[in-house]
């Protein structure tokens, strides 16, 4: 069952206007953990010509919604919080790595972290979702 | 010296790239205080076809910046917390409002809400900016 | 309804064991909403001589736990943010106040303010909980 | 110099008044590291007669200010997240582990993770924390 709702995961996010968007692609998919890269490219500058926080969470957030969904039931973003650490250069290749902390019938919590090409840590987060009883629409 | 920052500030959010990749416009800048404005469109939906949650942070993320800026020197993203209570509709105008909490000489801290076009609350934010002695380097 | 719930949640509060450890006062309850006190006293201390930032976080939890209990159906903390602001004064009495700002079915979200008799903000919270089904134990 | 500043803050953390109200017990502190403990006493219960999470949260406060001042020099909290996955059974004997993510000249942030006896995950924090210029008084 794992193996059938990574893969149909898998193809959604190819196609999700959004990842599509921004370039982010799905490196991998496990039952509770994800791993999703992004080129940081030119148009995600903010005004100091650095990376726009919200281009770095956005990274963020697609490795939280896969790792959430990857039980196979539907799961929603509650509460998310990021943290800073390191501007990341422009032409940087970012991942994020989101890991599951905890998980009970409703909730479920995830460590996620971004990390550049040299391994140096741009970004940490702890997400909180909220799991529903369907299954997920697409499989 | 406000408005001249102000100023500066509007054209500079104007030419910024990333806020120009997802459509965000500066409505308003005071001391302090931010409200951008941002159309949630069709390459902004995830998974599940509602709006991705980068997105509605990156809005956010366009509020905190600007209001966390309007000082005239330079602020960066220490940590950011979101938590999401409804999610947007398709074709819906939405709006972050950011509004400074308490301001010290080394620390800024905004409360940023995103409502929809019916006031509807969308997200909730608290935002922690440190702030450096420098001032803004397009002024 | 509503006043039962109250009454039955002020006289648990007054009976609380961790409340009367720090003593806590509950001062006002309503649907969504509650108000507590909080003498800082010597025992508050940290390696510095200022106010614990445990004591502080007892206070806020307190109201939050009034707050989200306050519909009359058992709910648990699941995350809380806090953002501290200034250091209280040995001696200051400190208040905490919390106003629900989103509740759905399962989930309540409420924002918590800690200030001083000089009404100087101390900290800011935003307390997320999951609402059971279940009623009250003790109505 | 790290054995000498870390003797000074276990002696001092020793005569705390707020650990001791607790019975907060500091078992290990090394460069941004600490480990500390508390017994869940009758006291620290709350309305349903279980562990209050401004008990809970102490001790994680606790574990991050051991940790955030180990370098010798003052660091104040400025934000932190909790999230509590279980409640602790009454009389557990709760450790909480604070683990330094990063660090530059003025912010330190830190991961704080609460377990019972048995291991069994109670919370999880990052706190974050401004570093101020000045060494610790009391060394």
């Amino acid at each position: 069952m794992g193996m059938r709702v990574f893969n149909a995961i898998s193809q959604r996010i190819e196609k999700e206007p959004y990842a599509q968007k921004l370039g982010i692609k799905l490196l991998k998919v496990e039952a509770g953990y994800s791993l999703v890269e992004m080129l940081f490219t030119n148009d995600m500058e903010n005004i100091f010509g650095t990376a726009h926080g919200g281009a770095i969470f956005s990274l963020v957030d697609e490795a939280f919604e896969v790792a959430s969904n990857s039980h196979g039931t539907v799961a929603v973003a509650l509460t998310i919080n990021i943290t800073y650490h390191r501007a990341a250069k422009p032409g940087s290749v970012l991942r994020a790595e989101a890991k599951e902390i905890n998980r009970t019938v409703r909730i479920g919590t995830y460590d996620i972290q971004v990390r550049d090409e040299q391994n140096q840590l741009i970004a940490t987060c702890e997400g909180v979702a909220y799991r529903k009883k369907e299954p997920l629409p697409f499989l």
